[in-house]
Formats: structure tokens, C-alpha cells, sequence
């Protein structure tokens, strides 16, 4: 066994690559910054009860656990953030009034999602918690879309999705609120056949409302379809008015509307985004309201945010995080010591090659060096 | 159990705190990229045997194992990063001149180093592999006290030792070399009764040599004693010319030499730095040669480095991370959502009220407000 092979589905990153997920991770901290959200690092390790906590099967299933030697009790490795932003704001801060909350960190699965998807993620995202109203969730999409942009995303998807729909229709009988995981599963899968089997025994108004769901996708047009083919319920009313409320202000995204779009429906209690670029199948961030989750921590807060994965939007990203350097001999003299010293204060890069090694520097692109001319140093163009 | 409570020496970072860690993180990273010290991001899980190679029995107990579903095989969540960057050095990147890589990343040790110590940091340090001349090892000095001197922390002391005084010492009789780990762990430790034991039987050179060394502390004159109480040997008067070489440069750091100062013996090679200031009993930054470690990976590189806890220098860092910021009102008016843009892309921090939350927003350190005068927004002091 080699000692330096991976995990599968575990890579290192790379200089070019690491570069660029550092410059994006600050660009995007940065804006969620510029908007009044404060940094915060919850631990990579939690108690496997607080980290679960609301977060179901699925993230159970996706989470490493461990034994922690000072208490003997189960440790999790953090597959998601989210929650734990969530115990945040609601023990750990306790405000009462809207606090914009936003973190960068690596969340690790014990399965990837995909052949080639890799099993540590480094997460970023923004939450804003204590809010209920629209102005909430509209924040999150103008931020997520400004981070796609931020990042050289310019052509953008940006799906909307609302939960309200699903969980009015399920309220409409029994019969189909005891089918309300497998209809969730039949139509995030768009599962046509499924979906028409599920809802064979029910009304007629459940059933024709739910199967119209898959084909209520597309431009803004399709809330009209669907106040035409919905029943006329207050709940889904307010869901479809949010969505038009949203879907003219996507800032020069493509917009499209996704009734069936319900992945993480079970966690979301409100509007959900999903952005999406050309040649990706998966989207590249989500997002949505999650009023619920704070509940499992003592308090349940309005909350919506939205994430992404660095890693995966800096593999697509077109910006290019590489500089030039300046190429420095080395030696004891003062004078020189004072230029190289100037030029990094400056915010340039510069290398000095170290004695022997100077004919050994080619990896990096060094476009000018430093030079004596007439006792003093100068940077000049590399010949 | 309270789902909110966290395991023990594990703890949220909260947002003045994150402020820092993250402003001391960018500064740091930006000043080993203007040295020429490129990024890389090696995972935080790896196959044990990877992650343990050359370590010792202590990197074994701090290291946190669990189970990979995909394998089957024991992994390890990596409690030092040193290691794997060797790792990248010696089999990924397989350059022949030098190379300067930096990283910064979470560790999790099992077992916290103290009672109030956390068993979480954010490890961050540069590495030349390479070079064996002590240019390189100036370098890595030079960068260590500059990393210092931008967290804000002026008065520094810097400790010099150099593992090869104890080496040729050992060398000496095989009696003083069979002894090796329990010397080293009584010079460690400044346990000059256990020292005056182990060495009882030792001969005459060797035995006083040992027992001087605790003594050789002090200012760069303590070499002048060193060369006149230890043997004759070249691999001494080498060392003791290394740190001759070293103290003269020290930046602006008090400099003193501690030749019994061997914490890392086993792992190091040459030069060994420690860096302490006032008020804090640990070292806030190690480093030194190692020159050895590549080896595991089936290539052995000439190689100095150093890191530091990102966490511990920004709890005792006296810079503060805190910005202004100006409130602006919420609505949809497109001026307004001009003006806040502008502010925002200029780098202010702007943050909208929303509806309904004007009075709630006294977690902020608004020194300013957005307001509307003749149809112009325009930002004022606040009143």
C-alpha cells in the first residue's frame, strides 16, 4: 500500500485550483460582508445528537462518526453547516431581532453523491434568521445570484421552487398526506409513471393537482398555468404571489419556474431556489426559507439562506486567480533587502532564488526581475 | 442533553472572533504569496497509515480514526497539516528545485494539549522543500516573525535550538545513544535530577556535555559558553555556526538560544525555532528543518518550515477586525438599490432594515445611515 494514496473521492487541492477557491472565498465573504453578515465558525465535530438534530436520514447516513476519548460518547463529522448555524442563532446568540449570519468551511460524506463528486466539500454560505417576510428570502436570491456573478457565472438558471404548493395539496385528504414521502420521491425524480400510480385512489382534484406538478415548469408564464390548474387555496395563493414577488427580481438570471423541484422539501417551509449553469447537471447553489429547523435547539427562528460548494464553483469558474512574479537574486545586501521588502509591502510577488537553484525556477511565471543597475535596484521586464 | 451543548474543548467561533481569525488568515496567506509560497489544500481525512507515516506515537493518540464506508479501511482526521504537505511535496508535485507551499486548514487532536486548551485549530505555516543551505531556514525565520509582527504581536521572543547538538552528543558512546528518548524527554522537560541520573554512568565528555546543556540559555552570547563547555565535534561547531548565522537576523525579536529546547527532537533535523510573547507560557510559533520526513513518501527533500495556531494568535492579537457600517432603509425604490450597490461594490458594509426591524438592529456598529435629501441618497453621520 502506497503511502500516499487517497481515499477515493478524497483529493488534494492543488496550487492553480487552491488559488482560485481563495480568491472566490474571499470575494464571497467579502459581498456577504458588504451586506451586514457576520462570519462565524461552528467546530468540524459535534455530538452526533446536536449535529442530526432535524436533519434526517439522509445527512444521518452521509455523516462520519467517531468515538470521543474524553467522553466515550459518538462524535459526527459536520455534512453540512447549515444547522449548526442554525443552534447558533438560536442558543448561542439568542437576538431578538434579524441576525445575517454567514460562514466558509469544509463539511466531509461518508458516500460521494456521484461517481466523480468528491467527499470534502468546503461549504459557503449566508442565512439570514428573524425575519418571516419576502424581503428575507429576496436578500438570499440577489446574494446568490452575486456570488455566481462574483465568481464569473454569468449565464445563470435560476429555478424557484415553493414548498407550500406540495404540502397544501397533501393537506387536502389523508389518503395523500400518507403518500407524502413517496409522492415527494416520485416527483423530485420527475417519475411520471410512479407519480400517476401513487395517486390513482385519490380525489379527483388531489389527484389531477399533483400530476399537473411535473408540467408546471418554465418561464414566469407558468404561475398563470398554475393558478389556472391548482385548486384555489390560500395557501398555495400566497405561494404562487411570493413566486412571482421573486421571479421579477432574478437580476439578469434566466428564470425559471419548478413546481416539482423539491429536493430538501422535507427541511424547506417556504420558497426554494436552485441556480443552475450551462454543462453542470447539478445545480451550483441552493437555497430557501427553513422556519422550522432553530425548533430542534429551543427556538424556532423565521430562517432562509443559501450554500454552495467552493470546490465545485471554482472547477467551473472562468477567473483566473494565477500573478505575475518578480524574480529576485539573493544575497545579504541591505539594498536589496529593502527593495524585495517594498515590493511585497506592496502587494507583489517576490521570489528570491535561493543560492544553486537558479536555473531550477521554471514553474512559476516570473515576468520581471530585480536587477542592480548603477547601485540601485530596479524591477525590469525579464529578458 | 441540551442539543446545543458542544463536546468538551470544542467551541463555536463567534463573530468577532471569526473577524479576526479570518483578517489574521488573509494576511498571513497574503504575505507567504508575496514570497513566493503557493497554496495548497491537502484533505482532512486520509488513509491512516498516510497520515501517520514518520509521526510518532504522539501524532498516533491525537489522531482522531474512523471508519471508511468505501473501504472498509481506517481513516484518519488529520491533527497536524506538516505532514501531508511533505506528502504533496515528495509524490504530487515531484519538482527537482525548490518549492515554497503554504496551507491553512482545521486540526482535530483527541485529547486537548491542556485543560483550557481546544482540541481544534486552525493550523497555518509555509514550507521550502528543497534547499538544505540556511538561506532557506532565514527565510522561514524571517517569514515566522513577519507573520507575527502583522498579527500585532511586537514583542516577540524568539528561542534557537538545533537538534544536531544532541545528535552528535548521542553519537558520542552507544550507552548515551540507548538513552536517547529518556534524555530527550528530561531536557524537554528541564529535569535536571532525572538528567543527572540518566547521565550518572555516561563517560566523562559525554556525561558533562548532557548536563550543561540546560545552562546553555540566554542571549546569542550563551554560543560563546556552548563552544567552550561542549566537545570539539564538527557537527557542534556546525550547529552552533547555524545559529550563530540565525541570531544575528532576528528581526527586531528578542533572540535567545535554549539548547535543551528539543520539543520536536524526534521530527527535526537541524535548526529549531520557537517564538514566544508575553503573557502566554506555549510557544505561539514553531518551526524548523526537517529534512527527513519526505522520505516516508519514497522521496527525501531537504525541508524547513513553520506554523502557528490561527486561533491562539488571534485571541492574543491586539489588532481589531471591526468595521463600520451604514444602515439604509428597505424598499424598492431603484435609486436606493443604486446607491447601496455602489456603497457595497466600494467596499462598505451596508445593511437594510427590514420591514418591520428598525428598532432591533442595536447589534451593529452603525456610525452612519443611508438617507434620502432632495431626491438624492446620500450617507450620513448617524445622529
Amino acid at each position: 500500500m502506497s503511502t500516499w494514496l487517497l481515499p477515493e473521492n478524497i483529493a488534494d487541492v492543488l496550487p492553480s485550483e487552491a488559488r482560485k477557491i481563495e480568491e472566490l472565498r474571499r470575494r464571497l465573504l467579502d459581498r456577504f460582508r458588504s451586506y451586514g453578515y457576520e462570519l462565524v465558525m461552528p467546530p468540524m465535530l459535534e455530538y452526533i445528537e446536536s449535529l442530526l438534530t432535524g436533519g434526517g436520514r439522509d445527512l444521518d447516513l452521509r455523516t462520519f462518526k467517531l468515538v470521543d476519548q474524553l467522553s466515550g460518547r459518538t462524535l459526527g463529522m459536520r455534512a453540512d453547516i447549515t444547522p449548526q448555524v442554525s443552534r447558533i442563532d438560536a442558543h448561542l446568540l439568542n437576538r431578538q431581532g434579524v441576525t445575517r449570519l454567514c460562514y466558509a468551511g469544509n463539511v466531509l460524506h461518508t458516500r460521494p453523491r456521484g461517481l466523480h463528486a468528491t467527499r470534502e466539500q468546503i461549504q459557503i454560505g449566508a442565512e439570514i434568521y428573524g425575519h418571516a417576510g419576502l424581503e428575507a428570502d429576496l436578500e438570499i436570491q440577489q446574494l446568490m445570484l452575486d456570488s455566481l456573478h462574483l465568481s464569473g457565472l454569468n449565464k445563470v438558471r435560476l429555478d424557484l421552487c415553493h414548498s407550500g404548493v406540495l404540502r397544501a395539496l397533501l393537506e387536502l385528504e389523508p389518503a395523500a398526506a400518507a403518500l407524502g414521502e413517496s409522492l415527494y420521491a416520485a416527483l423530485a425524480a420527475k417519475d411520471v409513471p410512479r407519480l400517476n400510480e401513487l395517486t390513482a385512489k385519490l380525489g379527483d382534484v388531489t389527484r389531477d393537482a399533483l400530476r399537473a406538478l411535473p408540467s408546471l415548469y418554465g418561464d414566469a408564464s407558468v404561475l398563470e398555468d398554475a393558478r389556472a390548474r391548482l385548486p384555489n387555496l390560500p395557501a398555495i395563493s400566497r405561494a404562487l404571489d411570493d413566486l412571482a414577488f421573486l421571479a421579477h427580481q432574478a437580476n439578469g438570471a434566466e428564470l425559471m419556474i419548478d413546481l416539482a423541484d423539491l429536493r430538501g422539501y422535507a427541511y424547506h417551509s417556504g420558497v426554494m431556489f436552485s441556480a443552475y449553469v450551462d454543462g453542470v447537471p447539478n445545480a451550483v447553489a441552493r437555497g430557501g426559507r427553513y422556519d422550522d429547523v432553530g425548533l430542534a435547539y429551543g427556538r424556532a427562528r423565521p430562517a432562509t439562506g443559501f450554500s454552495l460548494d467552493l470546490r465545485e464553483v471554482a472547477r467551473i469558474s472562468p477567473i483566473d486567480a494565477r500573478g505575475s512574479a518578480v524574480l529576485a537574486p539573493w544575497n545579504h545586501d541591505e539594498p536589496l533587502r529593502a527593495a524585495v521588502a517594498q515590493l511585497r509591502d506592496a502587494g507583489e510577488v517576490v521570489i528570491q532564488a535561493l543560492p544553486g537553484h537558479d536555473h531550477d525556477l521554471d514553474e512559476f511565471a516570473f515576468d520581471r526581475v530585480l536587477v542592480e543597475r548603477d547601485g540601485k535596484w530596479v524591477v525590469e521586464a525579464r529578458s
